[in-house]
């Protein structure tokens, strides 16, 4: 069915990469937008990301959500509603990128957009490339996420804040838990995080309620040397008897070894156990730290840390939501190959606005933790750290509960849609 | 220096045995009752429990909180204000009583509280009954605390509810975060409970929020089959795709055996590693069962779900201050050998009263999970559990943040005092 030039264009959003609790207020912006818009005439979700999306695995989302409950439900809901996939496209993607347009247009789409991290918008700086040299009337936009804060041009990244959250909230509380006993002791805390640290230094702002801890922060940018932790540990626990020590799982020693694959356990059926870096230094300590009664606990915050949006941080919900609102008015204005950015203008009060980064300048990237920022010989960070990190957590969670127990919003994924459903 | 028959006497308060998010609203109500009423004149308090009371290291509360607000904060501190020990009295304890009672007078104290478990009361038991058979005129009465709802008597346990709140939600959540991927994938809770299976079996309120998790339920009344485990486990994912299993970490095969034990895997220095229950499950699965790609991760709840102040309950809050304030209206009342006790008068709506049950009735015994309450041959629990459970965990924490990050109270445990300094 050919359509006359300014004739409403269907959008499409699909999700992509790991898990944060605060990925689904991105699509939940985008989606109202798209809703909004008089230049889209059906908002699409494409399910688990760009794999299901070459299935023609389409649901027509403008179907499925009715009422404004169902967009809060959503903003409040972890992990990706319209479901992920680890699915890279191949270097050589030109075939592949011809039969995603071949479906792009086959449903009627003008915008797409890609919600996920640094591989995700690799993925749209590739596509919206192929669409603009075919001549196509397509937009690609990139809507950042990512819970390790690694992206560039970004001041920070949607799903970072609420993890830090967690992560903070959570240090704090296991440190109390490791007070009570009159025995020295020694919690480890895993964070997620495994070339960059930002998500583990967010456990600095356990300090600001008033707690000595964590004592020790050890973050991937730093060569882990097993030797000085031995020695730090040794004479903290002497000095402080308790401590808690937060660790990234991509620390690694100066010759590339992850800590986490140094475990040369093997279980029962001859397997390699693996450890996780916190477990690996427990070992250390249990082996090493030659102090009376001494008590080791190793705690990995796994999903938890990227799932808990019963701890989100409210700023990053509204910040998450408007990079999914911006990123479609960029699109139906006419903008291509960007993502929408976070640049901050002042900390106190903390005020930011949108912008949008040429995907050229991200994909593929890493920001890492400025080597300033990390002090005391690669065992804290600095003062600078923590004025950044503070007003991404702040804002207390509006959930919407029910008898103490979070709600959430579920699509019907089974509920496909032909194209010409859509036209 | 003796005092006239009515004259107001010191009370003591301390804590024992395990942590909770709600110990310290037990200690709050107690307090706050203790300060309020003409027979008492100074709150004090002992540190690391019945250890730290034998050394003296005795503070004066009455002088330490000051404001609404120390109340406040101090309510939704997690673990031990005053610190915990691990200190067992020795059956034989005549001596020990002695030591206790001599104590008690030198401080004048005519009121003593202990704010615990099972073994707690039963230091309580003893002690009360050491004191009438003395004929000192002290009473002893128990507040009841443990995540693991293992008291008898009581319907149910201060601290249960924020603990069962934290792993229905975060079971709810981490389930979401298993979804995402189209590869199969299995995710293994492990929850606290030795013997008793209360708090893994509040996973399955998770159901309460829409989600279909948790698929598989095992608790430690019931004996564990490995190979039942991976055909349930094989069944529910070839149809279900992705599966969340709660499991207690005290879960044993039939000859008696933990299967947090039975892991042969040994680290570099040549340890037995430590695995838990739910990483022998993970190994389990990773060589049973028989489906292409199956992703499995085993997560322990750790101490998270005991510290896990931000997401306690504040129906249990609620009652945890009640307990320790029904627990000083006793003691000024004469009663002593007793710990206040919770009855259920009706679950909708959620009614309960307050009671007082014998010491000797609650010391040194476990309360199981019923057995007609475990269905589905021992994989999942009845709706009476359900039933029993919700009104446990409702209520929003109203908690008292800072820049979206806890406070918390904390006493000063070095500024001790001197008998003389109370009198």
């Amino acid at each position: 069915m050919a359509k006359a030039k300014g004739t409403p264009k269907n959008m499409l959003i699909a999700q992509s990469g790991g898990p944060s609790s605060a990925i689904n207020a991105s699509i939940t912006g985008a989606i109202a937008r798209g809703m909004a818009s008089t230049k889209i005439r059906n908002v699409l979700g494409a399910v688990n990301g760009m794999q299901g999306f070459l299935d023609r695995k389409i649901i027509n989302i403008s179907d499925q959500m009715k009422t404004s409950e169902d967009f809060d439900l959503l903003i409040h809901t972890p992990a990706h509603a319209l479901r992920s996939s680890r699915y890279k496209i191949p270097k050589e993607g030109k075939e592949i990128y011809g039969k995603i347009t071949e479906i792009l247009k086959d449903y009627d789409i003008g915008y797409f957009f890609y919600n996920g991290g640094n591989d995700s918008m690799d993925t749209v700086n590739k596509l919206a490339d192929f669409l603009r040299e075919a001549g196509e009337d397509i937009t690609a936009v990139g809507i950042p996420k990512t819970i390790d804060n690694d992206l560039e041009l970004t001041d920070h990244t949607p799903g970072f804040g609420s993890a830090a959250r967690y992560v903070a909230t959570s240090a704090a509380e296991v440190y109390l838990d490791t007070c009570v006993y009159p025995a020295p002791a020694v919690t480890i805390l895993e964070v997620m995080g495994r070339n960059a640290g930002w998500l583990t230094a967010a456990a600095a702002l356990a300090r600001d309620t008033g707690l000595p801890a964590p004592h020790l922060i050890y973050l991937p940018e730093v060569d882990f040397d097993p030797d000085n932790f031995i020695v730090e540990v040794t004479r903290l626990v002497e000095k402080e008897r308790h401590i808690l020590v937060a660790v990234s799982e991509g620390i690694h020693t100066a010759d590339g070894n992850y800590l986490a694959d140094t475990g040369a356990a093997v279980d029962m059926f001859g397997h390699k156990t693996l450890g996780g870096a916190a477990t690996e230094l427990e070992k250390l300590i249990k082996e090493k730290v030659k102090i009376d009664g001494i008590k080791t606990r190793a705690i990995q915050l796994s999903t938890l840390q990227r799932a808990a949006a019963h701890c989100a941080s409210s700023v990053d919900l509204a910040e998450s939501y408007q990079c999914g609102y911006r990123a479609v008015e960029a699109a139906v204005n006419g903008k291509t190959d960007i993502m929408i950015t976070i640049a901050r203008i002042s900390d106190v009060p903390y005020v930011v606005r949108y912008d949008e980064g040429k995907l050229d300048d991200i994909a593929n990237k890493e920001k890492k933790v400025p080597a300033g920022w990390i002090t005391k010989g690669g065992t804290d960070v600095s003062e600078e750290m923590l004025t950044y990190l503070r007003p991404l957590v702040t804002g207390e969670t509006s959930e919407l509960l029910k008898n103490g127990l979070p709600r959430f919003f579920q699509f019907d994924l089974e509920k496909t849609v032909m194209p010409w459903e859509v036209k």
